[in-house]
């Protein structure tokens, strides 16, 4: 398969569509068509692009003359129209407005253009494939691809298929992120669900922490200070259940829940019921005075170095 | 406070107990006494003791003579009886058996053996302090030092205090661990209150992860994947308010939470509410085909290598 060249479609180039150019156009076998209604979509690629394909030991993150090298080459082609950006794509993956209405005409008209093999992929945090595919002929080509910010380093892909979806295309999706020296990590999620797996997992744990907030146990910079501090880490060298299946000692997570399985239900039992309204006002005042309201693309920069450096650990075998 | 010499008496010499003597040894300015009921304890202790304070860059974690040296040079005292261990003590911190009954009586016993300036300090998961001090004459020196597995390499220490611990206890035991050059981060939390801040936070993302595998949403080791590609690294970075924070765009998380409120307040309102006993029998048996029951000293020691890279990435200032 890594000798096939693939033709992405990309529309919708806000900063996800950004970073997925650019994991797209770091492979070898690729070919990158880019689409997005803003007036100014030229310039702003030439000007944004470039700091999402720059090495990691770069200094500055800017190549400006790498977008011109990389259109001279064919390698990415900027398309003003949709019928030309789709016409030869073997995929199509949007990163439009998080609408159901946007996304189910979207992929009606992408249908009409695209070649009747490509494959549809949508980036939605929200929005299940069943639910966008309502107005295509062929039902059995769309799928949810969502990545995690930012994608051009963040190894999850989850692939949730709808129902319809036909097994093929999801595993085409599945290979298409396991080649040999990837960093990506594709997981296909059994059912559709809100919010997919990981940020069901995000926001159960966010919840407990707006729970404690509000209640005063702790701030929101000390809670922080303990997630980086404790599960984290944890969590980043191995996973829930592995973790306690070690921790656990003999018996690993059996033995586990046998001993803790009483404070784990009085915990679960226990853990806030909150709604987003009630605890906004205090996690947003806290949030804010703990970090300020904006961020340097110097800090962001670095913090993008970091999360490299934590995933070059994460990846030592042994 | 650094050039002072502290007397630590630890109480409780199973994996916890070894780990904490490690850290504490691995100070300049400490003297550990340590104790345990076990009748090999002495033996047992100069077999285990050593793969605890091994460098992080040995081959082998092994420095047999080390308790040997340890112990001639005065830096550690071996006791058979509690008496002599807490007669000259600073701190007594106790890492026993997770049982009401048995940490009430052996603070008993400690306030009539140790000096009356002495801390004293346990290392529970789960037994408040205002529960185990019932029987003290003074109780206003007794407060939790709760460590995460394992202690010498974890940095997070979370101090939960009872509302009659004195503040100038908890100020000692914050700074105890606050040292320039530590690399623990000690953290106090304001209220009493089940699993305390780490393991709430664990446990909410546990019944999810649990919930998940129990309606066959996805395998426990495919959500494993998950967590390792996406959560736990972007977490070792950064704390879950300041991800949301940085990950919101112009607005911060106030922004976030506008936007995703909704199907934020959708995932919040349909997290699995379910209990150990029913989710126990799939996810043992999923964690155990994907791990195993049993975890040799090459593994353990190799993990623990590469959670002393991620801290040491983490600890690179930006």
């Amino acid at each position: 398969m890594s000798t096939t060249t693939h033709r992405i479609t990309l529309i919708g180039l806000g900063t996800i569509g950004m970073s997925m150019a650019a994991l797209h156009l770091s492979r070898d076998n690729t070919i990158v068509d880019v689409f997005d209604t803003r007036p100014d979509f030229e310039d702003y690629l030439v000007k944004t692009l470039p700091s999402f394909l720059a090495s990691p030991n770069s200094e500055t993150g800017s190549h400006p003359g790498e977008v011109a090298s990389l259109v001279s080459s064919g390698r990415l082609n900027i398309h003003s129209s949709l019928a030309t950006a789709c016409a030869s794509a073997t995929i199509v993956q949007e990163q439009g407005p998080e609408n159901l209405d946007f996304k189910r005409s979207i992929w009606k008209r992408v249908e009409s253009l695209a070649p009747a093999s490509a494959h549809f992929w949508t980036s939605t945090s929200g929005i299940a494939a069943s639910a966008q595919q309502q107005q295509l002929q062929d039902k059995t080509r769309l799928l949810v691809v969502h990545p995690f910010n930012p994608p051009h380093i963040m190894p999850l892909l989850e692939i949730v298929p709808a129902p319809e979806t036909s097994p093929e295309r999801v595993e085409f999706a599945r290979e298409y992120f396991s080649i040999p020296g990837s960093r990506h990590r594709p997981v296909v999620i059994r059912k559709e669900i809100p919010g997919f797996v990981g940020n069901r997992l995000a926001f159960a744990l966010l919840r407990e922490a707006c729970h404690l907030v509000q209640e005063d146990v702790v701030t929101a910079k000390d809670l922080d200070t303990i997630l980086m501090a404790s599960l984290g880490p944890r969590w980043a060298g191995n996973g829930v259940f592995e973790s306690y299946q070690q921790g656990g000692g003999e018996g690993g997570i059996g033995a586990f829940l046998d001993k803790l399985g009483g404070t784990m239900q009085e915990v679960w039992d226990g853990l806030g019921q909150v709604s987003v309204a009630e605890v906004k006002e205090k996690v947003v005042q806290q949030t804010d005075e703990a970090y300020g309201t904006s961020i340097s693309e110097e800090t962001r920069w670095k913090k993008e170095e970091r999360l490299r450096e934590f995933l070059k650990v994460q990846t030592q075998r042994y």
